[in-house]
């Protein structure tokens, strides 16, 4: 498969990792997500170990190589035109999540993708992360019965981030950079959808980044009166082993499931015991070979809609201060 | 000191085990908190073993014994009540948390107490387990800096509940009950005053306990626009090792604090490092010093005023659907 990237901020590197494995990728192009977007370090430093060909213009990349599949990673606001521009041409894309930054951009997406022939996915990466993927399939399996409640985190490192980071405008906010794959881990592993949320955020103590949340709370209604949270924070501290902290707690009718230190655990009447994991998943092969035509891969497009939309609408929540329905 | 025992649901343990330890404490009597209350398990095994004189009208046990304090552990919907007869006939009052199960018990309360000379305090009993009074400590001692996010867990097993469990009026619900723990914890351990709440909460599989909450999950703004959050339920698997699982995360502009296990650990820039804990004092006999004039126990007046008011809260936002702000 031809495929090219657009951007080089954010989730690439399973990409890279699919490359780097010999996998049957033409990596054909690389180009700019906009006129002066700074991407020398990428090319100097990836675009020639891979031999790939360097665009100003996406489009005339488009032209040109007729790629089957565009990586969209360009600054966040940007993202969801982007990927409109290919769905548009036809190409199939894999987008940064969130995938809009906007309600109004991501209703034009959903528009967009629904008219095009070709696929679409988001880097919600962590539905192959292999202890999140134990949590799931135990919960598919039943061993927990009914989930009825679903608690998450996302703890970051905040370092520092570029410029971009520090306008809500460009950056889109904590809780759908963030936050968005707690919210993803709450569908895909309840397998129920949101309805509701209600928000809290704040920028306290956030380093010089302007506008960026350090620290969120959503809580989140779903469809048949069960219930969810998620707690965000941008204050991993430098000594911590890991950049993030992810957990997720499920509670069902019949046990409670907790991932915590890339590790999955069953807690039911009978037995508490360690869920064993298996091999992880490169998450661009997955989505390559559902282009291709082979199987479905873990994040749908509706998947990217729907988790995009419920980490926008808590947003909105946060700083409206009001319990948003959808 | 003489003490007396009104109803046995609840938490009269730390009394019992501070009569155990030879504390120089009169046990003078035991009353019902309501003419039928059943107590008869507990005349015939511990009012037997102390040798307490068992009365069926509680004042007509204060006019006869004239204690200092009374210990409140009647059926949650009459503690207010009853925590009112003694204050407004001097007697210093212990009672289970919440200290009401309404708001307008709880004003009344408040200014029964203000109008009082004896002293108040909850079974917020919490505040003296040695992890959380660690984290407390952390804190307090600057060790993390300023607290801007609260995360904190209530999960219980559920067994088999008496039957005024099964109805909102007499039982008060989950938040009130078991969340308002945790509830107390952010206030304490931050230093920081709620100011609204937005809860959720159902009593999905309930195993026949009526109208009682299985799973909420509460969502505070602080003072000072820090967060806070909560979850909590009564679905605590037969195979774990502790009836609870309470737990504490502190986000500071310095550090984290986390409570769990019953350890508590600190990580900041530097290191990461389990926090010393210190012996575990009595609450009761902690209170019975403040009450004898040596010292302020850990839960003032205030404290168990304002956390019942915040689960209260909490709880009314969950049944309206609404963000309450107080």
């Amino acid at each position: 498969m031809k495929v090219v990237l657009i951007g080089s901020t954010g989730h690439y590197y399973s990409f890279h990792r699919a490359l780097d494995s010999g996998a049957d990728i033409q990596y054909v192009g690389f180009a700019n997500g906009f006129d002066g977007e700074d991407n020398s370090h990428y090319i100097r430093v990836f675009a020639s170990k891979y031999g790939t060909k360097v665009y100003d213009n996406y489009m005339e990349m488009i032209k040109a190589e007729k790629p089957d599949i565009a990586l969209v990673c360009s600054h966040y606001y940007r993202n969801a035109g982007i990927s409109m521009d290919l769905l548009k041409a036809g190409v199939s894309v894999y987008s940064e999540k969130p995938v809009a930054t906007t309600i109004e951009d991501l209703d034009l997406l959903e528009k967009t993708y629904e008219q095009s022939d070709a696929h679409f996915s988001a880097m919600l990466e962590m539905r192959y992360t292999p202890a999140f993927k134990a949590a799931h399939d135990a919960v598919k399996k039943g061993l927990i019965g009914d989930v009825i409640m679903v608690t998450a985190q996302k703890s970051y490192k905040l370092n520092q981030r570029p410029e971009f980071y520090k306008k809500r405008e460009t950056f889109g906010g904590t809780i759908p950079w963030v936050g968005i794959h707690a919210i993803d881990w709450i569908r895909w592993i309840s397998g129920k959808e949101i309805v509701s949320a209600s928000a809290l955020q704040s920028n306290k103590y956030n380093n010089n980044h302007g506008e960026l949340e350090t620290i969120a709370l959503c809580q989140f209604g779903l469809e048949d009166g069960s219930i969810a949270a998620v707690n965000i924070d941008y204050m991993r501290p430098a000594a911590a082993k890991t950049h993030g902290d992810d957990r997720v707690r499920v509670v069902g009718s019949k046990g409670i499931i907790e991932v915590r230190d890339g590790k999955a655990w069953l807690l039911d009447d009978d037995k508490e015991m360690e869920l064993e994991l298996e091999e992880e998943q490169n998450p661009f092969i997955a989505y390559m070979e559902q282009v291709k035509g082979n199987g479905r891969c873990r994040v749908q497009a509706e998947d990217a809609f729907r988790s995009t939309r419920a980490a926008l609408m808590a947003r909105q929540a946060a700083d409206e201060g009001r319990i948003i329905s959808f």
